[in-house]
């Protein structure tokens, strides 16, 4: 039988949400893109200066996925927002619901921080993802592209 | 003669933000979403849980722009990254490199808290805007689309 539960995570959880990192990057193909470690997550999200949280799914006691979040602000709405920068669940553990109840937990924290928004971004080849963000009434936002400067080119514009 | 200076926004600059707000709405062709007010601002960006930041640029000591931004999160990297969710400089004072002179400043906090990335987005029709970035060597990061949950939906996914 399932029993599904969520908590926040702790430091000690880094490496289980490194795990659920590689295996999420292995999902998106984009796995030679971590060079997260377990101190980095710990130093981090943990870190007394960060404004990241992260969520920890367990069936029966056993981690099966993540979410990690931050609040961010719509200048419209004069408000902040929440946003999900990630959610994983573990491809055997798929199918229960556990990645609805992740995002109705986050979607239970936004309301009680008076957040106007709940968002995140979907890779545009992902459909069964986008299938279920659709179910759920989210609106694709196609008309902003985002912009990123990282590396040299940080570097150089900071001079 | 032009001197500009930015600094950090304080609570009784609410308003002050407020105007950018409309400005910068109005050039976008989104005025009517606009539902922030002088207090929203205030209580929002200057709370004691917000993980907003904003920065007024003034030219000889008159407000003539502004940028808000915080802290997102990249798992891949580990690491926080700096995202600029607003930067707007009045009409009348563009072309003096104030709005050079505020991402330059953006660029230098992201480096002294070694985030990975500096990261906004752009509305697909602003070529001026797009043009800029990519001087800069910013990347489009095409592949990504935002979905939004808000209103009767986000509190229908919270139950």
């Amino acid at each position: 039988m399932s029993r599904l539960a969520i908590r926040e995570a702790k430091p000690e959880d880094s490496k289980v949400i490194l795990n659920f990192i590689l295996e999420l990057a292995k999902y998106e193909k984009l796995e030679p893109e971590v060079l997260a470690t377990e101190s980095s997550i710990r130093d981090s999200i943990f870190g007394p200066e960060s404004s990241t949280k992260a969520l920890i799914c367990e069936n029966n006691g056993i981690p099966i996925g993540y979410a990690i979040y931050f609040f961010n602000y719509s200048t419209w709405l004069g408000k902040h927002g929440l946003y999900l920068e990630d959610l994983y669940i573990s491809q055997t553990e798929r199918g229960f619901g556990a990645g609805k109840a992740l995002l109705k937990y986050l979607a239970r924290i936004a309301v009680s921080k008076d957040c106007g928004r709940f968002e995140w971004s979907v890779l545009d080849w992902n459909q069964p993802a986008i299938d279920l963000y659709k179910s759920l009434g989210a609106e694709p936002q196609n008309e902003w592209i985002v912009y990123r400067l990282s590396g040299q080119k940080l570097l150089d514009l900071a001079g």
